[in-house]
């Protein structure tokens, strides 16, 4: 862990009214935690819910900064892996919650990555009705993304995350120095959603990513402005948009293919992480839009080959195993929460940084498409 | 049941900007419910949600109305009693709700009294992170109380109510016909919640209460007036404060008590039930603020004479059984989620219809005043 001098941290506001909130970004956050805690919920005590691997790395820095300020704080570690999100642990981290009588103004922190930060999140929005949430993520994909925005959830037998809240946190605290302890399989995968924020919206911030990848990999000040740039990508149109009633499902460019690949994989991580997933979704999603004359092939291209030179995948062979059959995928994208009314909704993309929520996507055309993906 | 002919039912509005909705109340609503559900969620289908005694008496017609306004529906029916509102059952539901593949879009219909309200909405807040809720409230209890202002919830080994959600529903149908199947011990309990509203802030509904009581349990205008009445007042204090960050507190007169009663009666119903409960605690609320100077003696003589003339209980001896000790009652009492940093927060009143929000009760004087109570 190198160990940076404290600057002043990055501020990113999440604007939601009475539910507003800081994201703060920078080198070294884990040691001003107990500060940056206080300053928000004075007086506040904390559950700090963790998993076995990111407890093990730096749960002792963590509390050992939450006691210097005089942070009455109790340490739950979980199993790591997806299948943590589930009711069983979901039960676990609210029994804890309230065994440890905690009150509607003390603090669950999440401290871990989009696996611990959507459980805690969710027992913390239903433990009494709601309690205070301090979101400290550890992957890149949590920085960028599951961490900003309150959404919380669980997975079900019947797909990923349909159960769960809205649950904004109070603070957001990203220590980019963590991230120095990922594998580097896991940091590629949370770049696929930085580099989502460029392809729905910010071909600005795509281009700096073309030009600026190998600096974001090494560490240092390009790193923490992605982090940054993405953070308020997100906050944007969360604050337009929180509970998802319109653009706000732009957020899910490459998703309901990425959910529907991950469900097939069985969420088994030595087949497929989220990320990776995301990644495949999004280059389909713009070779599907390219092949709905809607978007330039020049475009969907460069999309892919930077994705490509990041190390992540795009197409669906690159996924080790079978079961990837059009029914079976098909199954999965129906009962994507995406879906309304029968109809499919598919974020499509008109070029780069142009994405668009296109709400009556005809399933034939669908099942065409997929089935040349298959073939290829 | 009586076959009462349609009238226009009372509607009462409940003013939550995007999240207002309306109560409709009267005889005979069961009929009209699939009307009331499409002018209200356009093209929705429906799971309902019942207990087996509920069903077993009113669900045909509820699923035949549905039917006929050309709504697709299922029925879940679950066992009747406060253990049904347990992770379990509330897993159960929302199983069902992703099995049936119902959209966000769709409605969960909570067809039954407290218990099914409370576990059906949370189920409904959760599934999808929230679909549609219509609450059709067949107790007296729910229909003037926990139909009405979008708190959801289920029991913990740690207490009641310990976890659930805000979820406002789209609709509340009050069919006061079907109260007429309550057994009078039921339609008392409800009562006290009816009697609370006066008691709060309402004098003047209190005094009509006191000329009105017969009327209202023999049914008829009265009964739909004294529950339009109570709606109007939840509504009221619910519009003020949605979340319980301030006022929606007094709707708690007589509820910590109350929920401690419970408690210790281990929520077996065949010793007391959450109205009976609620009915000993406005009076011990009403008795404990004649004990801090701050209500005449009258006062609280003629609430309690009130509650006594409807049948219901107003003294913890009155309920069967043992294990009302004074540190079972403090220790459920500091538990309850009322308590604030370790002060104790209770609903004390000045006078009949002037309650207030007392926010750092001494627990010296509390363990005193039990003390006398349980000598008494």
């Amino acid at each position: 862990m190198s160990q940076t001098p404290v600057a002043a941290p990055v501020r990113v506001r999440v604007d939601l009214g009475p539910r507003s909130y800081d994201i703060l970004i920078g080198p070294g956050l884990l040691g001003e935690a107990g500060r940056h805690l206080a300053a928000a919920l004075p007086g506040a005590r904390a559950l700090v819910v963790s998993d076995e691997t990111v407890a093990g790395l730096h749960a002792d820095r963590l509390l050992a900064a939450l006691s210097e300020a005089g942070i009455a704080a109790s340490l739950l570690t979980l199993p790591p892996g997806e299948t943590t999100k589930s009711f069983d642990h979901l039960i676990a981290v609210v029994d804890r919650i309230l065994a440890e009588r905690l009150e509607r103004g003390d603090a669950v922190v999440a401290f871990g990555g989009g696996v611990i930060g959507d459980l805690s999140g969710f027992a913390a929005g239903i433990a009494r009705r709601g309690m205070h949430l301090i979101q400290v993520p550890t992957s890149l994909l949590a920085q960028v993304d599951s961490s900003v925005g309150g959404k919380t959830g669980i997975n079900s037998p019947c797909g990923k995350n349909l159960v769960g809240v809205f649950h904004q946190p109070a603070l957001v605290l990203a220590d980019t120095d963590v991230l120095d302890t990922l594998s580097e399989r896991e940091f590629r995968a949370g770049y696929a959603e930085v580099v989502k924020y460029g392809l729905i919206d910010r071909p600005d911030f795509f281009e700096w990513l073309e030009r600026n990848r190998a600096a974001i990999f090494a560490g240092g000040a390009a790193r923490v402005e992605a982090v940054a740039q993405s953070c308020r990508a997100k906050a944007a149109v969360v604050a337009g948009d929180e509970r998802e009633d319109g653009d706000r499902a732009l957020l899910n460019l490459g998703h309901t293919f990425g959910h529907a690949l991950e469900s097939v994989a069985r969420y088994d991580p030595a087949r497929l992480v989220h990320g990776e997933g995301v990644s495949i979704g999004m280059a389909l999603a713009h070779r599907f839009s390219v092949r709905l004359g809607l978007c330039p092939g020049q475009d969907a291209g460069r999309a892919e080959a930077h994705l490509r030179a990041a190390g992540l995948p795009t197409r669906i062979q690159e996924i080790p195993g079978d079961g990837f059959t059009l029914d079976a995928l098909m199954d999965r994208i129906a009962q994507d929460k995406k879906v309304s009314r029968g109809a499919l909704t598919f974020i499509l993309t008109r070029g780069l940084g142009q994405a668009f929520v296109a709400r009556d996507v005809s399933p034939d055309a669908l099942r065409d498409f997929l089935l040349d993906e298959l073939r290829a």
